[in-house]
């Protein structure tokens, strides 16, 4: 019984040690090194190999390394194969972490003194009290939610929105595509953690800008295919939105010429959010596949016709 | 009975507002109308008239309109007269935020990305765990605990070291110039919010620095005079120092020729960790105010010797 990684190989070290301790019964392959395919029944991946039917036709369960599956051509998966995504502690810190410094950032004028320093210019912005601050998180899945908890506790006003009702304490949430333009009228800085599915493929659109507060402010930490991004230019070139932060962009690295690059309103950085960890995952990786060989439901998995 | 204000003038019409409906019996006066001079009783102020002790003769309290009273020459304060430091819960707040913000900033080399974006590059570093990440909070103080504490919520190794002994849960707490070598030694990111004294001024120099492990990084919220300025220079030129978050300057706005505006592992903002707010500030005065009506003891007074 074997597992093949495929994947970041300098993690796939790490990743071998932790199996080496912890469960010397699996075995641990790293791509592109497969041996003898037969034996493979677990599969952790990026990107799992397009010949995968025929490559490993004895695959129990399909592991992510990602929280999202978005990047995985669903259409070459047998369709029996189970598809699990990965719920590492060390994503939901990584995460909560980014969405805390993009939210400082725009509430605190952080672009506006990045450009003063270099224009060696010294003039203060009055603070907004964070309890005068309106948040929306867009996406109120475990990340969601772990995030709009974190920024309550700064005092700041959150709501959430979800396909879904979902209650978290100290959090407005609003539910279903009837109630979203109640949720964007109140949301000075907006949030977007949502799955990527062709439902949610380029909702972050002129349309949706234009229903926020004239003067509101983006942040992305979905996936780049959310946003419309000669939209964005448009909404900051109007005044509609002041400001974003973005980590994800439709192509990335994004073109030489693609004018964020240069646009001093917009800070981009490059898809660095949360990144899985090894020492974190494993644990989770490891429960999982126990309770895939004692039969058990395992946390995680991916519903294919939802997208996640 | 009438209290003299003086300070900002836009903030002073709201606390005049805020006197006029929850005080009314304390005449507010707003610098420089300040009236029958022998009426004024108490003065609110960022920094108290030169002349204050001829001026203003029937004086009972001088209340600072900010956490630190530094900016005041003690000297030609009468010596009876107590001086009472600003304990607004909006100024803990501001620091929080400012503390988190350059805090993340450094932990996730933000200023890498800034400077990447800037150049068209696109290259993540790895994510350090904030298990893994050691942060030193020089000064633990109201302000100084109250940062430890929220960042000690992130999962960050936090210490602290203050003049004299501090118990502050889940923060390892260092007193006293004997321990400052073995604090310094555990300081990925050294945060400095100490009150300015003759015993402070300067602290931040080469050889703090030098005690510091390789590779550190420092933000300094306290006041402009604790940084030695050509050290940090110094100390990022060879490396000893990766990176900074500055507030506070020694001259404010910094000379237009002052290296620190092009450097691009210095991140400089306007003094803006914390302002005082009058909404939130008003309450703490007012329980001041009365508790010195009726002979008690204030919150907040400064011991002059200390110097805070």
């Amino acid at each position: 019984m074997a597992l093949l990684y495929k994947s970041d190989p300098d993690r796939g070290r790490r990743w071998q040690a932790l199996f080496a301790e912890h469960a010397p019964d699996i075995e641990f392959r790293q791509w592109p090194d497969i041996g003898d395919p037969a034996e493979i029944r677990y599969l952790l991946a990026w990107q799992p190999p397009a010949e995968i039917a025929t490559l490993l036709p004895n695959l129990y369960v399909l592991f992510a390394t990602s929280a999202g599956i978005d990047q995985f051509d669903t259409s070459i998966l047998p369709e029996a194969l189970p598809v699990v995504r990965m719920l590492d502690p060390a994503i939901e810190q990584g995460m909560i972490e980014y969405a805390t410094f993009a939210t400082l950032w725009l509430h605190r004028h952080m672009a506006d003194y990045v450009r003063q320093q270099r224009q060696h210019q010294w003039q203060a912005r009055m603070i907004t009290p964070a309890g005068e601050r309106r948040l929306g998180i867009l996406g109120l899945g475990q990340l969601g939610g772990a995030i709009a908890r974190h920024l309550a506790g700064y005092g700041f006003q959150v709501s959430g929105w979800a396909r879904t009702a979902r209650e978290i304490p100290g959090v407005t949430a609003y539910a279903g595509v009837e109630a979203l333009d109640a949720f964007l009228a109140e949301c000075d800085i907006l949030i977007c953690v949502l799955p990527l599915t062709d439902a949610t493929r380029g909702v972050l659109d002129r349309k949706l800008f234009e229903r926020l507060p004239t003067g509101a402010s983006l942040i992305n930490m979905g996936r780049g295919e959310h946003l419309v991004e000669a939209d964005l230019t448009a909404a900051l070139a109007t005044g509609q939105l002041c400001g974003a932060v973005l980590d994800v962009l439709r192509e990335e690295p994004p073109a030489a010429d693609h004018p964020f690059w240069q646009d001093p309103r917009i800070l981009m950085t490059p898809h660095v959010g949360a990144m899985t960890q090894p020492d974190t995952a494993f644990p989770v990786l490891l429960e999982n596949l126990r309770r895939h060989q004692r039969g058990e439901t395992m946390l995680g998995c991916v519903d294919r016709q939802r997208g996640y």
